[in-house]
């Protein structure tokens, strides 16, 4: 059905990381006549999650990669037809099924607002709908850790952070966090396994339970420098602070070199911080320099601003979102084609909320004239040139580019140069937002979203 | 170098979901000769999250599956040697790896508290060092998850509750939530992986999306049950809920059946649901139910008590732990060969706090003459007769079964059985806790840890 598709990928299938619903729905619309209509679908958030400022567009290289390997296997199709999931219509349909439609989006690494449509997928309703959850899934929970990332990097003030939280989430999701840390600015991670999918490079140097393993603090120590060299890492807070960091100090210099640095992983850090930092400069260790461990998040980083720190590692707070674990994007059918073959806006109306606004949008950031942006605007317009037009009038910067053309993925957005390229990105885009936007207090969004109805029909009660 | 191994596994390798200190302290320990020490991690929490009653051992079968993935591959041994993770000494050690130790712990299912030896492992240091990372992600989240879920399952009151939060969680997270959701008492999962890897009975109908895809709500509902059958369940709150309910009913009359459900995800849940049956039983649907969603919780479920709900669909609150994203499990070393040769007690003594305790630990629930939970008695004792002797004697029912046996996998405890073994355990577990247990306030946990060393020696400074 895809005269464009890839080579068939040996990643292992995505298509069954999906809500029963989207295949009961397809065997719906199969049988009523609906299932080919041409559809837009976006994806986007009612608002920042827990009065964020931003949020940051992270899982685009993955999102590419699953919708690749969205193909049913045979065990698949036969797991459905064993359980009864779907009929054999829904199965034939589902035997042969690729992503055939156009995928745009916000690019990876770009700041997010309320309201702002991160994807916009156009295709069938049947192709567009089944990839839902598998979207929605990579979206709210990459976007969470990239997003409480960027304020962590924020915080820590150009030291570097370092994401040490795979033991802290889902062995696989801790691999996504890795990725979207370094979308958020993190410069490296403890997960050997990001290491080998992303390309991202790798920290890490000893636990208590290697201290604990010998007979003496002396002896670990020694073992540790005679092994990974006198440039490592020492981590001191096993017994008692300061007796360790006079052995640490000791045992680079008996090994003969100067200590690369030691970790602080209890007690009060920013005092912690300042003791050690004046016994290291005592014993004459000035370069050896000192990272902190330890329930690190935002706020506990910015804490230590003052404080003679040279990196953080974050565990725990960064793979859970820093209290939002999940961005609380959505997905939503916005246009389809009706009865009469035109193209119209539909859009929830209950007056218990989730509303949601029809039509097609386009997305682009005002800039004034300082390059200081000012406003997220978001324009319903069925036709794209008309909407390019109105967002080059208002002197805004589009927001939108080309991740999938008719099944065929822009390559450009996955890989590991895209993740260094996204990372760069968001650099850039938070640097344009106004200072509201680095505030790490609940708030408003940095960003009002301001919706414009080009064609002024409007989705309507049917 | 172990000769009860089982198969290899066709499973992708589990060796680097790792964080890259294992392989450090592990390359340190090979040069100073301690990597072969025999040692004994503890897998426990310090704490219950944040102020909870109990919590809910989960992830035991999938560690078992994870342990016997855990070998290092061509391409993974490659990767360590092409960034320089660890030397070749090591990289020799890594491709011939296999866990060959012991492993004891809580089933999975059962309830624990602070201090609970969930896992003990025993092995080389080297061997039981390297699994850390993944034990603790596995069992982090899905503690997290089944936790949560206990507490929904408890404020459902017997009213079945299904996971739905595929969506809102890491796409491969999610599968394992819905598997520790069955753990902590739910029925079943949207998420068709999680019914393909761990034969969970899966649900879902349709999204608002199917009724906007058509030219009419009429038309929608007639189309889903036209192939769905009159028994599905149909969403009722696209536009307007009284019509919505009245067409529902009306377009499965028009089918010759009577409407099995209509499911409300949206507005005050409460209300709604009395309005909407009051409206069902007029119009004669009596045995039409209703199903909710929309940002359930425990204590939303609670507040639903009373109202004319029949099942509910948890998303977003059951796969990010209900606020409690990560059950804060940490992996020690509590015992390990000395230079004398002896099993000796080791521990973090640090003033700063996350002091541990040392030595291997036998755990046992005491119960009272009525059958009631009184206590979790933690037993440090070098010899396992004695221990047992002890809980024997405090009329303590033992928490630990063997998990693994030198490097054999106990086959009873994973697999689909073991699964719906494990949600059958959590139930008879759940029910022996004293009142305060189904308190959904937070609190001081349903049973206070009591510790007793009976080797007196304890864990010294070194």
């Amino acid at each position: 059905m895809n005269s464009f598709h890839t080579a068939p990928s040996t990643a292992p299938s995505t298509s069954l990381l999906t809500d029963m619903y989207e295949l009961t729905m397809l065997q719906s619309a199969l049988h009523s006549g609906t299932a080919s209509r041409p559809s837009v679908f976006e994806l986007f958030g009612r608002r920042l999650p827990g009065s964020r400022r931003f949020g940051v567009v992270a899982g685009t290289g993955r999102l590419l990669d699953a919708i690749e390997s969205f193909t049913f296997t045979g065990e698949q199709i036969d797991f459905l037809h064993r359980t009864g999931v779907v009929n054999d219509e829904t199965l034939d349909y589902l035997r042969d099924y690729r992503f055939t439609g156009t995928i745009r989006g916000y690019a990876e690494g770009e700041c997010y607002f309320a309201g702002s449509p991160l994807l916009s997928v156009e295709g069938t309703f049947a192709e567009a709908c089944i990839i839902e959850t598998v979207a929605l899934s990579i979206y709210n929970y990459d976007c969470a850790v990239a997003s409480a990332a960027s304020r962590m990097t924020i915080a820590a003030h150009g030291r570097p952070c370092i994401d040490f939280g795979a033991r802290r989430a889902h062995e696989q999701a801790a691999v996504a966090a890795a990725r979207a840390a370094v979308v958020g600015g993190f410069v490296g991670t403890s997960n050997l396994e990001a290491g080998l999918a992303y390309d991202i490079p790798t920290f890490g140097t000893s636990a208590h339970s290697f201290t604990l393993l010998h007979d003496s603090e002396e002896e670990a120590f020694a073992a540790q420098i005679a092994s990974l060299g006198t440039g490592t890492t020492i981590l001191v807070d096993t017994y008692d602070v300061a007796t360790g960091v006079e052995r640490a100090v000791a045992a680079a210099r008996a090994a003969g070199g100067e200590l690369g640095a030691v970790r602080l992983d209890s007690g009060d850090l920013v005092a912690g911080a300042f003791k050690v930092r004046a016994q290291l400069d005592a014993l004459g260790a000035t370069s050896t320099k000192i990272t902190v461990t330890s329930d690190l998040d935002e706020y506990a980083i910015a804490g230590l601003g003052a404080a003679p720190v040279d990196s953080y590692g974050v565990g725990t707070r960064l793979v859970t979102g820093s209290g939002r674990p999940t961005a609380a994007l959505v997905y939503k059918l916005v246009e389809r084609q009706g009865a009469t073959g035109r193209m119209e806006e539909v859009a929830k109306f209950s007056s218990g909320g989730k509303s949601t606004v029809g039509g097609a949008k386009w997305a682009g950031r005002v800039l004034d004239s300082s390059g200081t942006a000012v406003e997220e605007l978001v324009v319903s317009c069925s036709a794209q040139a008309e909407a390019m037009r109105a967002l080059e009038a208002a002197h805004a910067r589009p927001l939108q580019v080309t991740l999938v053309e008719e099944g065929r993925i822009v390559e450009e957005h996955r890989g590991h140069e895209a993740l260094q390229a996204a990372a760069e990105r968001h650099r850039v885009s938070r640097a344009e937002l106004p200072y509201d936007a680095w505030r790490l207090s609940e708030g408003e969004p940095a960003l009002p979203t301001r919706h414009v109805d080009l064609d002024g029909t409007g989705a309507r009660r049917r």
